[in-house]
């Protein structure tokens, strides 16, 4: 049999080697790192270690660092009605684009009469026009876009947003989630008043996530409440080995992000001039800038399901865009929001690269869609 | 240097040999438990495990656990107004015994007005009385009621007490946390409708929890949106290792248990005997039934702050009750609860033992202790 070729890397990547060390060095240590005790100390070295070194990654204040259980639970705490910014303004609704991650179209703690949409055009970016026309009419919005999309791979001009939310006297959420350590982000360079993270897109281990605010952000409510820890943002004893093997991560994954991204750039290519080769494979968000590691494609009479399942038998692991709904294969709201209709949403396969995929996974990819379109697509 | 004792257990505990294999194991698959490939299944396969260890360990269904990210996100979740019971009224207020732990404090998502306490004795037992007549007038209620308390240990009459608010058209919630793997505990023999649990309590990791809730109880309404997680009741990836961890961890606890609980009741006594030995300790929670690890005590005139870096020095881990309060000590709620002044409720020193404690800690901790009260208390 041959070996299996790992495909879906948007969904959760492999550990890297330095968050397994860390994590390790972790277990060993015993203490509550809200003890008093040397035991304590430790575990709480620990701890703010990894908070300055995620904090220096993309240019926060450690103090302005809050570590949660997942991505989606920062962005929960991110969509925070009681937010204000450096002038003291708070929010008074809530502005997604309509391509946001599920945990952030969910709208956090704002009531579903105080969220807005924000349309994206047909390869997927968010279109600034209509967030202008919408932050035009009403009061201060908190807004969220994505710095990345997790399915089409769709870069989001999150900066460009910024400037806008910023003069309307709006403050900016980007859920960075994909985008860390497969591009460049600094929340300064983006202009961001809140910003999420997680540990397992990047190599670090499941079960771990951040939001991180800019100086000045005020009015966060938590969402955890009970004891005092991440300076009474997120009540819970820390997740020690989670938060040190997260930092690991960052730390790995940001030094090899040129070289990486590269990398997987030319197998991303590589890939994408393979399946336009191959009779009536369309790749989704084409023409726009992406991540270098996401391909999202479909053929006509795809179905997402049965062509996850082919490719699992052929020994390939890809998905069918998000895998945060339950193993179930619904129609992307992705693709929807681009509009695409129903038949084609539900048709779209995602390729996703890492920094450990070779071009014989690639070939292996190209064979088995080959044959597998042949079968599927037949009449 | 004497190598350091470690006697804060209910703080946390080290991570148990079973625990540490199950995560390593956990790491070596890359999957997203949500994915429908292969790894994606392996990863599925794990969390399920440990979902029916749990579910077993306490007497429950599997599909009635929903894995949280510690004990504090499921006690939050837990505390959810729209809960309903099997015959399908809604609980319309929450009462939480005055002992409880801060995150069942805080109330979950009960507004500040429904929110009413249960008074304590003197000894920190749960008053059935004040119960009963709080229950008498207004709507059903929530009651929350832990287990065991996390600072002085002592056991309080969850059983006796879902009698009552079954009685009255109620449901209870029992914060098992300190009790899971130190007393035998199945939500059946107690009668309890949901009840909560923290991994790194019993020599799991930090960054697991778990509510559990018995058949037929309805209305939960999810913290965490987004994916459909957890059956739609808990959104966000799967912390797999863990959970996996937990699951390993729940199974060696409770192996253990008999025996464990023998040796530190033991150690227990032998403590308590040396304590009352030196002049002017006072072990709080004395005469009632207590988790067989733990001792809170205190002197006229202690300071559990200068204490606890007292025992520090001398290579002694201990607490000043909860850890919970990011590194302050503050006077313990519990011992105001039982009607302590605030300078007592400000001197309570806890020792908590686990399976690898031996008689020489004890010894260390009441040489220590002769020490320190000579020195703290002089004058």
């Amino acid at each position: 049999m041959r070996t299996r070729v790992y495909l879906d890397w948007n969904a959760t990547t492999p550990l890297r080697p330095e968050a397994r060390a860390a994590i390790l060095a972790a277990y060993d240590l015993t203490g509550n790192p809200s003890s008093v005790h040397a035991e304590g100390r430790e575990a709480r070295r620990l701890v703010e270690e990894a908070r300055a070194t995620l904090a220096a990654a993309v240019g926060a204040q450690p103090r302005n660092v809050v570590f949660t259980s997942a991505g989606t639970e920062a962005n929960a705490l991110a969509l925070s009605p009681g937010l204000r910014g450096r002038s003291g303004g708070q929010v008074e609704r809530l502005l997604v684009s309509a391509v946001e991650h599920v945990s952030v179209l969910a709208g956090g703690r704002f009531p579903a009469d105080k969220i807005g949409l924000i349309q994206v055009t047909r390869s997927g970016v968010v279109d600034l026009d209509h967030l202008k026309a919408q932050l035009k009419d009403g009061p201060p919005a908190l807004v969220s876009i994505m710095a990345a999309n997790n399915e089409t791979g769709a870069l989001q001009p999150v900066a460009e947003a910024a400037t806008i939310v910023h003069e309307s006297g709006g403050l900016l959420h980007v859920d960075a989630i994909q985008a860390l350590g497969k591009v460049p982000f600094d929340i300064n360079l983006v202009g961001a008043d809140l910003a999420t993270f997680s540990a397992h897109k990047i190599g670090g281990p499941k079960g771990v996530g951040a939001l991180v605010m800019s100086e000045g952000i005020g009015g966060l409510e938590p969402a955890l409440r009970g004891g005092g820890q991440e300076l009474n943002r997120r009540a819970g004893t820390e997740n020690v080995a989670g938060i040190a093997g997260f930092g690991a991560a960052v730390k790995a994954a940001l030094q090899a992000l040129p070289e990486d991204a590269k990398r997987m750039t030319n197998l991303r290519d590589h890939l994408e001039n393979g399946l336009r080769g191959i009779a009536g494979a369309t790749i989704f968000a084409d023409g726009v800038a992406r991540l270098p590691n996401t391909v999202l494609f479909t053929a006509p009479g795809l179905k997402a399901e049965t062509a996850v399942i082919g490719f699992d038998l052929e020994g390939i692991a890809v998905s069918s865009g998000s895998a945060c709904s339950s193993g179930k294969v619904q129609p992307s709201h992705v693709l929807s929001a681009m509009g695409y209709d129903p038949a084609v949403a539900q048709g779209a396969v995602r390729l996703s690269l890492g920094w450990s995929t070779e071009p014989e996974h690639i070939n292996r990819a190209l064979e088995a869609w080959r044959k597998l379109g042949n079968t599927l697509l037949k009449g």
